[in-house]
């Protein structure tokens, strides 16, 4: 039995990640860390679990002191939470999966430049593999610390990742369009989140500087080879749950719908997680389970190839990503727990 | 391996049973009919299945002709449709689980009066089990044919059973106030279930004439050990899913907040689905499982009591309770692939 | 020109009210006073009145030293605030109309039991008038103080008034079973009103115990003319505006459909904002609007009659009715600018 | 007083533009017309109108008898449908606004090609107008026959048009991903836009081959001097109004952010219904009022410009901007009333 400790178990990802958690049959939560909510009983805040966890949430300190007592850390802290907290826990022999967003990009500038931040384990940065398993499978079951990936940047690296690799669009054209529900916000008190704020609205934030844009154009150039610079555009969308990326790219040379889509299904031929779809992907029907669903739509008239993707925020985008990379790195079969297909509507 | 077939697979509640059945370890879907979808692929119509089921839809004619073959039919039709295929059903030794109204009520009069039809299968009628194992768990795992409740009795029934068997609230004093989401109207094209027309509204429906009246007042009586009449108010909530029912009764005697709290936890504490919480219950936590949460509230200062339970009305006010009914009636473990937690946000 | 000053003109209540008045052709906004806002230009809080108004939010203390520049004073606080400056804009002969629950109830121990404070105007109390038009209008063109009504009360004792007035239901069977939009919780920064915590879910709350329970009796009692307590039950729904109150009654003698309908288009026939509808309300159809919607249905086999009413909540519920008032109290039309309809979808 | 009639009067569009012109001073409705609903009363399909209005719905027959009792006729049917009656129409002198796409497009031959669709009336294009005041505003007054742009196009042209007129993008770079409230879909019973099967969802739609595709390339083209192929995206989000236009093109010098805030202010400097925002646009803002607010972003990484615009479909994108031509067209006030702010939340 695998223990497992949580960091941040009361934000929508950690719960998420509980939730997963509770089903696996090799895990065993030993404790989970709420800097909110110490000393409240986690089914108080989630009531959903009443009856079926009992534990208190715990503050940081007292879960360092409970480190040696666990196999794989899990960290939903907000950035610039994670460099102690992984330092000690990797000396321990701890494996680290973080879910924010301190180990993602290769380089401490990148990462000041960003995030505003000091790195205060640069170190650590050329040993931490990306988490997605679709692209880094091979890295990932050695790792000791695996930095999940942002939510948009699943969605977005995944659609484009065979145009990319085949080389077949320009990547100066690339543009990527994003939606998001409202849960990638987080559980803060806010005004910006409250219902009344963001019902009946749509809007477009970070425009041209949103941080996961880097993480997503590091992926992207290892993958064509070359740097590469992208616009991304996140939109806050009224629903709980779902990113949809809809990604443009000009093509190199003239492509048939049918051979894009013989790129994509070989491309992700052996992916459990990943679905081409014949339509176009929508987030209801990848809500609550770790699927991506990737369409592709060659537009004739401009010479454009327009894939979109569909994820779960919170679970191929956060918490089942999260699952995904522990089954890999502990030897589990990798859809062990994540069998959960959307439940609509 | 027990052999199933689903009648109205393409409906909200046939689609959701699905959902069940397919993470059932004894089960296997053996055919699923569709009126408005035959010939079409299963996954085709509900996209989250793409990948993970490959039946097409049959027609109710053929779906007879494959009633040898299966151990349990699961009807979920409109009222007025499970008459002759639950005849022949039964007379080939197919256990039945009906969703739908035709056999919940134990008088063809009382059918005629509130839906409208005459009673096809009269003869039927003493031997269905009203499916909801909390009240009749002795009953059904020796029933052939279970007349699976609906979702506002579920609801409503599981909130004042304790005190109706009790004794202890004047019956003529009900009244039930109930919520639903919207996907209580079902899958059919309809202006008055646009997202534009329920969006951003509210409405009470049926008042004083609602279907599932009758339904409750029957079970209710059979609890009380008398004829009784009751006020029961649906209304329309902009949301897919969930029903609240707030429930007021006149007390009889005193009772204090904890005497309540005791009588409903021993009332219940068997029970694997039914939670009785501290706090008053949210649709939100227990949407996606087979739960109903109940919670009780003394109003000193009328001598009512207010008791407000909670329910996912397509699982335990739909497909759940029929999984469960069907694990009952099989011998299998009651919450056998019913142990599913909300997912929140 | 009235000149009129807003105190919390930056809540959802204080910015309807701004939205109206700015539509109004006798009044002018003399001053806009928020207490998280100061010093920012209003229409950056609210960008629909980007280019429309320049007001720049002020103090509280700043306000006070503009008092004698007003005609009229709105106070959109929360309860306890409201008490030094009424009595300030009173001595100085400015009209105050009170948004909030200060001046509501006419007892200072009633306020006390259920506000938790004391009472620091006592002596306003009785000259206070309850500013609800359709049952107090004789009185607020002579009132100096208006206690405008809260939003749950005057759905519900729109609803009952031609019940109590007439006596025609037992007055200790009444249950009002209410539902409301978000934006009844005002915009404060808090984790049980953000997107993801009210979407997709219902819920009670205040059950036994909502501080709108004495004022709805209070105004209840003087109709029928005798002391009386009812069972009122507030729900959260996840849209933005709306009540929806379900009224429950004992008929003491037998009323047909008719009958009721008769009553209450008499008792209403002179009512510019109040409609008796044929069917059930929807708050769809007065959102956006000043109008309260009833219908009425008798249900015979319990004896009870059912009275829904639908507002918007923070137009009938809030700032149309104080803009009524003030109609009122300056001698306009009752209808000046609140003559808007529905905007659905 | 001008007399008007309207044909597709219970349509989201066609109600939606009686709720104006009812507030119109001018403006006597003649008739209202309905397919669907013929014979009933207006105010029983919008319930927000009961004791406002009391039109009753006649047929397209009974319409055409009318014609010559109307000054100004308003069409809001689906395209192919507004041939004949325009025709009959203008004979008789009555001016015509067509919501619909029937005189959209310069060419017989792009309406068949994108409509699928004869042109019944092609020579009746060159005289119609486009009518978008803010950029066809001097041809508009004299104008018989106005085709009232589409909701996407009012959006997509109203951004980029400033960059277009003045050179500043490479036009075969333009991509327009936009997103729309439900209310976009019509008033039809569809099972896709069932609030079941939107709520919580997002997806694209009608991607690379939307019909609004060609009226924004034509538009767009006229502005720049030179053909032009443009990509354009849209998106179904769950709300009820609104659109969203996220619009992208490479600049092709560079310009600073606030150079591009003087293109935009300076453009647009003399137009009521146009806002050059400093933040982004959000829908909230502008829904219930015939405004555009416009937001502009340089990218300077990519050398990119970013534009987002937001309008209310239903107004700006149809009823409000009909409207506002009929004021050009019978020499009233450009914002007569118009002038309604967003009422939020």
């Amino acid at each position: 039995m695998i223990q497992a400790g949580i960091l941040g178990a009361t934000g929508y990802a950690g719960q998420q990640l509980i939730w997963f958690l509770l089903r696996h049959p090799s895990i065993r939560l030993n404790f989970l860390s709420s800097h909110n909510h110490t000393d409240i009983s986690f089914h108080h805040i989630y009531q959903q679990y009443a009856g079926f966890i009992q534990n208190v949430c715990i503050d940081m300190h007292a879960a360092e002191e409970k480190l040696s007592d666990i196999d794989v850390l899990f960290i939903a802290l907000p950035h610039g939470k994670a460099f102690d907290i992984t330092k000690k826990a990797l000396d321990l022999g701890v494996k680290v999966i973080d879910l924010g967003a301190d180990f993602r990009l290769k380089s401490a500038d990148a990462y000041k430049a960003w995030y505003g931040l000091e790195h205060e384990a640069e170190h650590l940065l050329s040993t931490a593999v990306y988490g997605l398993p679709e692209i880094y499978r091979d890295q990932i079951p050695t790792a000791s610390l695996v930095a999940n990936p942002g939510c948009y940047p699943t969605a977005s690296i995944l659609a484009l990742a065979p145009l990319l690799k085949n080389h077949l669009i320009d990547p100066a054209s690339i543009i990527i369009d994003a939606k998001s529900g409202v849960s990638g916000a987080g559980r803060a008190a806010n005004i910006a989140t409250l219902f009344t704020e963001c019902n009946e609205s749509i809007k477009a934030y970070g425009v041209a500087s949103h941080r996961h844009t880097p993480e997503i154009e590091e992926i992207l150039a290892t993958l064509y080879g070359k740097e590469l610079v992208i616009s991304f555009t996140p939109h806050l969308v009224p629903m709980n749950r779902g990113i949809l990326a809809t990604c443009y790219g000009n093509l190199l040379e003239k492509q048939s719908q049918s051979q894009l889509y013989e790129i994509y299904n070989a491309y992700y031929q052996d992916e459990y997680f990943v679905r081409i779809v014949e339509t176009l992907p929508e987030t209801r029907w990848v809500k609550g389970s770790n699927l991506c669903d990737i369409g592709v739509k060659v537009d004739e008239r401009t010479g454009r190839v327009i894939v979109v993707s569909a994820i779960d925020n919170l679970i191929k985008g956060a918490a089942g990503q999260a699952v995904q990379n522990m089954n890999l790195m502990f030897g589990f079969k990798e859809q062990e727990s994540l069998d959960v297909l959307s439940m609509t509507p």
